[in-house]
């Protein structure tokens, strides 16, 4: 290995079946072929991560520990296992969170972000809150130099928000995005950098839909304040809506999103409802000849090339969307501050 | 006018707003600019045309009496407005059921079948079961010569088929119908037209999945009988279906189609559910990556070029499809043998 | 009729079969069942009319004397046929400038854009360099009150552009505009607006050029001074373009945009070549798995939906676009102008 | 190692710069990590194999020997290296022949077929023209047991067949190919197999014709007899074809192609052109609002699971496509029917 690596590094996990997390100090992770160790310098807080954190059903029935947690994460190459020739010792890089197998139908078919044998990292397998991770070296990757850790850091999640706002056409439409929590604030830039017709917001919380109207959308609606149906057919001249980009998981938000698609519409959904619900299939998806299409991860590496692209030309800027920064070990805190609702992304340095 | 056209005609109506139908005797209509006349040679009947002579719910929100009903019609031209030259009299045709604005923004970007204006005959103003129907020419579609009147009255239904089976790509896959009645057998053909790996059909009804059989589906199940899911795993060698077609409107088929729909599937909907109702959209879309589109009609004229083509070449053959013909004055005997469940499409000649 | 319409109006024609044009005085058109009469209020000069100026081959085996020219044309509606709902009288529009007959295969599935009956204005029936000008009223677009006349006036041509580029995805991809007309500088324009990673331009002149780079363009590049070849490789660090929008119609540019388009590209073809000339098939589209696209005029009507949420939005913005004004009497004077290659879009106030 | 490999095998390579081939005795391959070895059971004659043979300009530049030739390839996997899981020792497997490197842009998104650093057996490195050949894992497709050599030994050929015809939906359309070599033949059924409204054929040799006629052609027509152009205009009532599938590489057969390609239609570029040809992109592309796409072996792997669908479901029957059988020590006596024009596809046993 080249550069000098430590024996053991500093590590947040998922100690036991209980809530919280603790730091700890573990081994720096073996490479196997095909490996890359890299050394993490920044990562960021994911509504996954707090499901974990809070040891709720799904993390209960989904995680196994011990695990270090994590799964947004940039840095740099630390050491390659001798069959790696993709990536060198010192590029900066981030990393995509699914880990696929690449000989089932999906990734034999472009479609490895469904792979039915899909690991992520910091939920089924180690993550990145951690000095130091091993990962194939497909899931690297390498980053322009001068591009800032507080971007970076944001790639894999801003993956989500440019799949689901690129799953159909945008430009000169207009589109709603419904939850504005991070992946929804990004994709309305993504929406706006596409040349959409207006983008109009909707959120229960007013902090959230200031970062929306700071994105860029045209219009934004407290749901709680307004009646959202009747203002955005207002806000349309009785049109509605071309495109649905769904984040928030909300079944009245899903109710309030289909009613004002147009006839022939379009809808992204990437928001999980709580559980099943009670949905009117003829009325919002039927009878209107809309489109549904429900969106998983970032496609590997299609969202990846058209992220940096979007980024690179500046045509989107998220240099403002990290609010709050914390050493590792302050993890407690930020947790504290991401359940409070009140901020957008939330970044660990290390 | 030419030919030797009668003042009156004999028409089967909903007379007022109550259940059942009744023939009368009224005038041949008049027809208006941009019309044609049509001598009407056969019809058929429809899942509309029975919820209209029962006088449900639906119907009582819609149709305002007296109307004459009936909407899958086909027959000859009897008379032209002077400014029509797309057709001749005498020209066979079919009609397309949904008279359109040509206006909207949907006439306008070639979606007429979703036109926020449509009028449907004999639902929304005077259908087909009459010796003659006024209809805007840009409705009528002209027939090969010797195309026979057992197809020809298919031709609308018929296309409903095409257009829900062709809403994706089905060759080489593996396509689940769900629900086999009349449009479901059709898209079974079409699938199999297509080049489906295999087609499965579902149903509640031995006398329906045995139509499906002889339209070409490889496998029928009974969802009475068998576990349809572990059924359809099975046959799949675990692999689950490509495309989902949903016919039925059954709430329980539509979650089995979609329990069997493999990462990244189809699914193209036509049935309507008798309401709103539980849906696992996390399970059903959105984890699984699927794409969903809601069918509405017949693309104007895409479809009917498709349905052209189809029959044309042989691909499909509907010459089996009618399994009862009545007279339209036997039109009472007609819709029992319909409402028995034993039937596939029932045509009146006239 | 409404208003006070007079009986003759100045318009300027191809007088016969010869080099240039003359003003007149005509009878203001009448209109026929289904048509407007559209009062002119500005109009614009485009590549044809310049063919038809100089009676070069095309314009004497298409045009026949004597002919109303012009087809890119804004105005107001003065007054309808007694059929017409569509539109009222003093409703701002533009025109589009394809007369289609509604009833071939091509417009009866939502491609106008390519009726195998087009008549042009301008071209094959009178058109707009005039006072008046009688037109179907589906061959109206209404405009937003507060439109400027000159954009409104560029909105038939800025759908050129819009079809062009939006033919295939942008977003986020090398974009080369081969070609920097007027044409080329609005799909520049769009092309920025729906958020490509880089837009480059090449062109024999610098006077396009610097329009070019005022539109948007990140890189422009004369090709009589520099290797655009090895230019835009260099610009791309290898990769070449993942999308060319040929605007040119000469071969050299032809053969320099497949020359840098990445594998699995795609092309839009816009412009027209002198003739048939020496193509690399192999090299420039089947080993690349390339994907080649002829464009046609606008799509009737998706194109101008696109051009009004692109303008309504700020998305593109093309007030600077024209260059010089003219009264219409000045016609020669502005014809001067447009054949010294030193303009933008040469408008007509009348 | 398990099973009884022998050290050495007999071989059929390219000795040196000069035109044929010899038989010649080798040792049998070592495997690399992440490869197998595949018994060789059939292979079968390409149009690349003989611009090998007969060491023609393209050949100089392309190929190095010594080389072992051959890429249609059936056999079983006899060992493999410790690494793989995907496959085990004495699975019937065909071969694909493109070796990828999974890293650059293509292959990261889904493209493999485009790879920029693809190699193809029996050209750039060893093929399997020979009892043993080393590939790796990822190229091996398993067969079913009971599929037969004959048709196993043609799937990579078919893929090309299958990548064409798919590369646009054909169902309900007209469909003309250009070329009726066996990969024309193929694509002819594949079209009829997805429910083509009509399958037209061209070739100037009628013992080819005969061959589409059996594969399901409509109507052939020998290009030395009639003016193809007028005959497909006949044919399809003045409309010509929707989807043109260019197997033949002739510039004649192009233009006769495109001339009768209607106005937005489709074509499929396979053939290649012996070099740069004068061509009429305005009439062939621009003008018609064409779309064409050049087609490059078959996707990885999305056109393999779309093989074994076809043939799977017997939509597609290749059992007549092998017309001659040779042990592959009579080579010469195989290339030498292979040139005579006269034959489907050629097959060897080992």
């Amino acid at each position: 290995m080249a550069h000098s690596i430590p024996d053991r590094m500093k590590a947040v996990i998922k100690p036991g079946r209980c809530p919280g997390l603790e730091m700890t100090e573990l081994p720096v992770p073996e490479i196997k072929p095909g490996e890359v160790l890299v050394r993490v310098r920044a990562a960021s807080i994911c509504g996954t991560d707090l499901h974990i954190y809070r040891w709720d059903e799904w993390a209960q029935g989904r995680i196994k520990p011990p695990l270090i947690v994590g799964h947004e994460v940039t840095g740099e190459v630390a050491a390659l296992a001798p069959d790696v020739i993709s990536v060198a010792v010192g590029d900066p890089v981030s990393l995509e969170s699914h880990v696929v197998c690449n000989e089932c139908f999906y990734c034999r078919t472009g479609r490895e972000h469904i792979c039915e044998r899909t690991q992520i990292i910091g939920v089924d397998c180690d993550g990145g809150f951690a000095e130091y991770i091993a990962i194939p070296a497909q899931n690297v990757w390498r980053n322009a130099p001068d591009l800032p850790l507080r971007i970076a850091v944001l790639e894999e999640n801003f993956g989500n928000a440019v799949h689901t706002t690129m799953a159909q056409d945008v430009s000169a439409k207009y589109v709603l995005v419904t939850g504005c929590g991070p992946v929804g604030v990004m994709a309305i830039a993504v929406a706006k950098a596409a040349g959409a017709r207006k983008v109009f917001a909707t959120d229960v919380s007013d902090y959230r839909l200031a970062m929306a109207a700071r994105a860029g959308a045209d219009l934004t609606f407290n749901v709680g304040e307004v009646d959202v149906v009747a203002a955005l057919l207002e806000a349309t001249c009785g049109e509605g809506v071309d495109v649905l980009l769904e984040m928030s998981g909300a079944p009245s938000a899903i109710d309030q999103g289909f009613a004002v698609l147009k006839y022939g519409g379009e809808a992204a959904l990437l928001g999980l409802t709580p559980g099943p619900f009670t949905f009117d299939l003829n009325q919002h998806v039927v009878f209107k000849g809309a489109t549904v299409r429900g969106i998983v991860g970032r496609r590997l590496w299609d969202t990846w090339y058209q992220t940096r692209g979007l980024l690179e030309s500046g045509a989107v800027d998220l240099s403002e969307l990290v609010t709050h920064e914390f050493a590792l070990e302050d993890f407690n805190e930020a947790y504290r501050v991401f359940m409070s609702g009140e901020s957008g992304k939330i970044m660990f340095h290390l």
